[in-house]
């Protein structure tokens, strides 16, 4: 850094201790740290300071300050995203600004079936608090324990109950935003129609951090099922797996909460580095699915209605086998199952992910046209296809050959499977950022596949609501002032 | 119009004849006359010309010539909105361009669970085709037989299916819009899961055509339900039907998919201008709830859920009296009621009519607030209080004094009145427009209530999009280029 920027820098964070305290502007490089380097240890990034507003007004006030001295502010919630969109650039001039104080419970209302909370609550806070009020929370993802609502809304986070209850913005439905310029929005309505102009709240919900930064949110509660109860059944396919998806909505209609799919390798991997979990089935099958019920009446409905559908598949061909927890702690044993493939895939070694969702109707041909360029571009490599097929979801993700050294493989062949799997995707009319959107990892890929009409819209949102870049420049759609 | 201005519009109107043929540039009076008054007669306009395009480049194509020669586009579906948003104003000066040659179904895909739609297809023929399909297009609303999905998303239409399956928003997976400058944005993705950057089509959704102009969509297909069946229940009150809702929610989930409240005047109202219609109780109570239930299992199964609902609700003293529908018909007959609430209000004469939603949670306490406000500003007014209590949604409309004539009391009282009812929605974070949209009726009241920082939001986006101001210009926000 130059004299002259150190000087101006300086003077922001002098600017910064006089809002929110010394103690709440992190400076030295072991206070700093957590903040730099993002969950998957992908990115490292630098920052002239860790700023830990308490709230929306000093979140104000800091991005005021950073306009003044012309900072850029890097937006950070529980620092688990998988894009690197939380993590500052290499230069050490942005600062990170971290919503973890921002961490009140605002109000809870259960017969508008609404939670108001602050930016920093841990999601597992926000679904425990429901709970206790008779409510559901629904969203549910592996790092509940540490991800922030925040964060959540900022990268509209999917996870496991997006089939019936949708991805984080359908679950929001106001917002407060501290935008570019500094100042308050208070869109936090509790509404379910509100036809009074243009929609502001979802143009911030999955910007990540970049056109302004949300500091609390109404989200929507549902009603607590008095039941869940899981199955499992073995099926030829992926077809196959689409056409029972269909089956067993119209069996359960919005009952059926989850509709998982598993290729038989995800599982072997699992049974080989935690052979505690044992295979469901007596023989092995291509495919298994992992399905859930949310039942208001009780478990035997539950058990009941998943019988009949389990029946009927078997009877017309579709399913091979199939297993209907018996008890809660079974119904837990097979969400274990699914949730041990991420676990069991690292244990394996590196390899290559993606997040990729298509037309639900496209994901059988989707599989068979990858996986067969996938073979022919990179011999042996092994495929670990897993996610939630009922929202068109796979993570689609590349092991290196058995008794290859992985480094060695992605060093070869990560940027060649990228682009062939993200233009199959494309062919697809699909997205190759479901779930985690594009932060600094795809923000290049989103753009190459994106038409110019599309990526001149997002400049002009940017521009309009950013002019300066200052809102985590360099994430989502670049952007030159 | 001086001599330069009616050059520029023959120019204008010659260069429209180039791409659409001169057939579907509309210019004699008896031709345009159907599309420059609304639905509600309220508001009166001239135009230029109305052009009825056929497809999207033909769209694109006049709003080039549009930005051209700067006239200003008014799109129109169905003309069935009820804030004028798609009438032009009285200038003479602005085109209306109609979707309604925009009629093609593109694609049904029952795996996907989509159906992909021009702008100009009639809401009921999409339902016809999910059906066809065994699928379900839950948007349900009164001029559904002539209002066409493009408006329906332009105005984020509600209706009465919004309890389970949301607003016209909550139904859309992509669009396909021409934009301010002609060019065509084409994001017609059916997926339930895409975090590759901003939510553009968020943007275009209840934005009635001010920043740009919807010519095709996606939209969520559902289940078919096995069974609906309907039943009514009498309550003493809002805020017993409240907890109502609350337990109704328990026992039902998401197989409630209506909860309409309509109180007592309302079904007076009724009976007494179509007297076939019978009050559905042996003694009169103060306010019916008519409640849905979708099943995918039986309509037996739905009836015995009812029954269970009842019980409980009639020993907890929370219902008063409950009736559930025998047969199809008897479901059928308790929404006929429902839906000739509006019919008998019209018959009974002229009224002040307010769509305004509250936190479910306030209802009660705004209708006895604001029942008492309005007693108290025109003594003897009688309330017609009825909606969608599930969404939090009234229709608060306000009838003449019996034996008053209704055209001296609104021009008396329609100000008065407007005022202290949004002055009471607002004090309880409610929406003077849930479900109709701001158009050009509500667009300065919309100003008046909302913050200056979020008109300041609005106007940016409007500055991004259309610069020029020549996308349905004086529709949702004011704005001068």
């Amino acid at each position: 850094m130059s004299e002259a920027a150190e000087t101006a820098t300086s003077s922001f964070i002098a600017a910064c201790v006089e809002i929110v305290g010394a103690q709440h502007v992190l400076t030295e490089a072991h206070d700093t740290a957590p903040y730099l380097t993002d969950w998957r240890r992908r990115y490292t990034g630098a920052a002239c300071a860790v700023l830990t507003p308490a709230n929306a007004e000093e979140v104000a006030a800091l991005v005021r300050t950073a306009v003044e001295h012309r900072v850029a502010l890097v937006p950070q919630g529980g620092n688990t995203g998988l894009a690197g969109g939380a993590t500052p650039d290499a230069s050490g001039t942005q600062a990170v600004l971290s919503v973890k104080r921002l961490n009140r419970i605002r109000d809870v209302d259960p017969h508008n079936n609404t939670i108001t909370v602050e930016a920093g609550v841990v999601l597992a806070e926000i679904q425990a608090r429901a709970r206790e009020a008779g409510r559901l929370f629904p969203l549910s993802l592996a790092a509940e324990g540490s991800c922030t609502i925040g964060g959540n809304l900022a990268t509209n986070a999917g996870g496991t109950g997006v089939l019936r209850y949708g991805n984080t913005r359908e679950l929001c439905l106001g917002l407060e935003v501290v935008t570019p310029q500094g100042e308050i929005w208070s869109g936090l309505r509790g509404l379910r129609k509100d036809n009074t102009g243009y929609d502001l709240r979802d143009v911030f919900i999955g910007a990540e951090g970049t056109l302004g930064i949300i500091t609390a949110a109404v989200m929507k509660l549902h009603p607590l099922p008095a039941a869940r109860v899981t199955a499992l059944a073995a099926l030829a396919s992926p077809h196959a797996a689409l056409h029972f998806l269909a089956l067993a909505q119209r069996f359960a209609g919005p009952l059926l909460t989850g509709f998982e799919l598993m290729s038989d390798f995800c599982l072997q991997l699992v049974n080989r580095h935690f052979p505690p979990m044992r295979y469901p089935f007596e023989s092995r099958h291509a495919q298994v699915v992992l399905l859930e019920l949310s039942d208001s009446e009780s478990e035997e409905h539950a058990r009941g209605l998943f019988e009949r559908l389990m029946e009927t598949a078997l009877q017309d061909g579709l399913v091979e086998d199939a297993v209907v927890a018996e008890s809660l702690a079974q119904s837990q044993a097979f969400w274990n199952l699914r949730e041990h493939i991420p676990l069991a895939q690292a244990e394996e070694g590196l390899n290559i992910k993606h997040d990729i969702a298509v037309p639900i109707s496209r994901i059988g041909t989707f599989i068979e046209e990858t996986d067969a360029a996938i073979a022919g571009a990179a011999p042996g490599a092994r495929m670990v296809t897993f996610g939630h097929l009922g929202d068109g979801n796979l993570h689609y993700n590349v092991q290196a050959p058995e008794g290859v050294d992985a480094k060695a493989f992605l060093a070869q062949y990560q940027s060649p499977i990228n682009r062939l799997v993200y233009d199959s995707v494309h062919r697809h009319h699909g997205s190759i950022s479901a779930e985690h959107g594009l932060g600094q990892l795809k923000v290049d890929d989103a753009a190459h596949y994106k038409s110019e009409v599309e990526v001149r819209l997002m400049r002009a949102l940017k521009h309009a609501l950013d002019p300066l870049n200052l809102m985590n420049p360099g994430k989502v759609v670049r952007f030159n002032p």
